[in-house]
């Protein structure tokens, strides 16, 4: 089946972040087939969209999440990290069961396809309700049982987290048509031994699956990790082999230059996640540094109990202003970079080269932005006016694999008045 | 005329934030007339809004901008503030004459209207096309004609700026049926004499208007105040007699805690523009602990070429997270303290106690905010979900003085399509 996108701007991402004027996007099946001006209509096409006053650029990739957490979100707020996890969100998490996190998901994916991401990386339990919202919604993910060894004992191999991470990458890895990948996920270094560090490491390597991992999100864990390992995080995790395997490290926000060099030697991605960190007052990483030492940074939201929204255009934003105020140099981090980082470094970072960027043969996954606003004009500049100007609710259509998730306010995948149902009861159940 | 809302949520933000559900309001020609459950039908009334699924709250008040730099947006980004200010900026303001001016304040007024903003403070030049433009579009303003003497001798009834600003304050102060509020605005210290400033404060005091000035923006203007003055930009005007007028002062980046002492004496407003001030690199302004001491601290966008959006949201969600993030402490400005700061405390700052609540007796601005969004669901804390989730776009209805200026995505009192052809036709004699 075809699609044609006529007569739009497109913002491709390619390697010249060339941006096309009047240009036409032939769709078929999951993949962009021809870009050009005036494509001739094919005998397949099925649908004709008229692009004009419009931006297609490639969806948005999230870095970072706990989606189920959704249905924490602004359930607490403004208050110290202790009081926050341990009598607000742990006693929540510990009354979630499947159904729960199947619903929370359905949301949090709501709010991310209505927002143009099209791929993001996750990390909590409850995974195959998960793993079952992000098939039925259409959405790109990659998943991943967190794990942590806090309430184990020493045998590792007959640890619940590490049996249902295995379990799950066998079950997920590739399914979907392949919009499904698998990852595994060491919570962070203050939850995890090292031994059982390894042995998530030896299990990802069998199972050829990537890594994701809290890095160095607060001064605590840094000065903790110091203490009891004489090493900082980073260094800790890359001694212990965890970096040997393709890796996404969530927040960094207190690595050090040594961790940097580490980072880029060892090719791990960091996922810069602004509002998050900023809202838990863990501080504001050093991402200029990063990005200009040649790091694949990229951009996450986290779950929305921290942030508290889903909306990567809030993190493109942030990302783009706190790190010129921080260092007072308005010129690090330009608007340009700044998209980057949320698709083709994204891409990059979930070993998804399949995506990221607006050029033929890759997968149409791709959205639509309005320009007809009125503060998107004057249209000067169409980097800085997606990155200092659009709202997440300037998108307009929302697109992947070559099948439409949203569009004009309405959601294809998923039905939003059988959310609010379920929605409403799941937190009768959990805060009623 | 009549209108009453129906069964709606309030955020009065009144002196106990007090939250209302199911309540009904009369509104009276451009009065709020009654508040209460299930309030009965008068003979006078012309519309009934259904307000289920909805909050009505406030309008915003937008405490420092330059709404016709609104033409400016996103033409010049990510350099530095010298390049973008001589090469870019001034290049451009030395072409604008009213038409411009007057199509451009539309345009961010438009901006304004459909993000829930119905009061702005102004400073810039051409202010017969800016109030005009609030004429028309039918919000607030306090408007003011930026003086500088840069250019100028030494004889300050001469001085073209003086006299435009004394004209524009005898022609429009309280006009549009009190609407229109003007005042007086020394540029910054590093732009005016000071015999210049004391003869603005002359008038100031004889025409009975309040002062609106940009202080302690950047570490330059405070070391160059220092070294030229012996005193801080704030302990300066201070000293020049400014703040006995009652006085608005912009960024206040660089204020110390004596600085803060002498405001706070003073009952000088502070005016927090956080993206422009992160977007310029100018710094991180210390609100936290002018909120502490007790200063009136309100929240502005400053302009669209500095932020570069009119969406009051996106500064409240700044303030609210930013500075948890810089000073390490979660707990400082709570979602209900940045509410007050952009509704109350920027009604205060402007001299308008008419408006800056939801109660009996005061001026109908307000707005209404749509609650049936993915990204504001499960609603556990209003105001957290206010501040951290909800988006400019969720603003469904926007009323001034009891008129509605925007619904649902339609302007009532401005032609969209009209400003876009004039827009055109500006863009091309300016930048074409």
């Amino acid at each position: 089946m075809d699609t044609i996108i006529r007569n739009t701007t497109i913002l491709t991402m390619n390697a010249h972040n060339e941006i096309l004027e009047h240009a036409d996007i032939l769709i078929r099946d999951d993949v962009i087939a021809k870009i050009g001006p005036n494509l001739a209509e094919t005998a397949e096409c099925a649908q004709i969209i008229d692009g004009s006053g419009k931006l297609v650029m490639p969806g948005l990739i999230n870095g970072h999440c706990h989606v189920p957490m959704t249905l924490l979100r602004n359930y607490a707020d403004d208050m110290d990290l202790q009081t926050w996890l341990f009598d607000h969100i742990f006693p929540v998490e510990d009354r979630l069961n499947d159904e729960d996190v199947y619903w929370g998901s359905l949301l949090g994916i709501m709010e991310m396809i209505a927002t143009g991401t099209t791929c993001f990386a996750d990390m909590y339990y409850h995974m195959d309700s998960i793993a079952s919202a992000v098939e039925s919604s259409g959405i790109r993910a990659q998943l991943s049982r967190g794990q942590t060894c806090m309430d184990t004992g020493s045998d590792f191999s007959g640890n619940r987290a590490m049996q249902e991470s295995v379990d799950f990458v066998k079950k997920w890895n590739g399914a979907a048509g392949g919009r499904i990948t698998a990852a595994m996920a060491p919570h962070a270094v203050y939850t995890c031994s090292a031994d059982y560090i390894r042995a998530i490491a030896r299990h990802a390597e069998k199972l050829e699956v990537p890594i994701h991992v809290h890095l160095d999100e607060t001064a605590t864990e840094h000065e903790d990790c110091l203490k009891n390992h004489g090493k900082t995080p980073t260094a800790y995790l890359s001694d212990l082999g965890l970096f040997d395997l393709k890796t996404i490290a969530a927040h960094c926000v207190w690595i050090n230059g040594d961790d940097m060099a580490l980072l880029k030697e060892k090719d791990v991605s960091v996922i810069h996640c602004p509002a998050s960190n900023l809202k838990l007052a863990s501080g504001i990483a050093p991402v200029p540094q990063a990005h200009s030492m040649g790091l694949n940074v990229c951009i996450g939201t986290d779950g929305a109990s921290s942030n508290n929204n889903l909306n990567l255009w809030e993190d493109m934003y942030l990302t783009s202003i706190l790190h010129k105020g921080n260092t007072r140099n308005p010129k690090v981090i330009t608007a340009v970079e700044t998209l980057r980082m949320a698709t083709v470094n994204g891409a990059k970072a979930l070993g998804m080269s399949c995506v990221g960027s607006v050029e033929e043969g890759k997968k149409a996954d791709l959205i639509m932005v309005s320009l007809e606003k009125p503060h998107i004009k004057p249209l000067h500049n169409i980097c800085s006016a997606l990155v200092y100007s659009a709202q997440g609710s300037d998108v307009c259509m929302t697109m992947v694999d070559g099948r439409i998730l949203y569009q004009d306010g309405e959601f294809r995948t998923i039905d939003r008045e059988k959310v609010w149902y379920h929605l409403e009861k799941v937190c009768n159940r959990l805060f009623g």
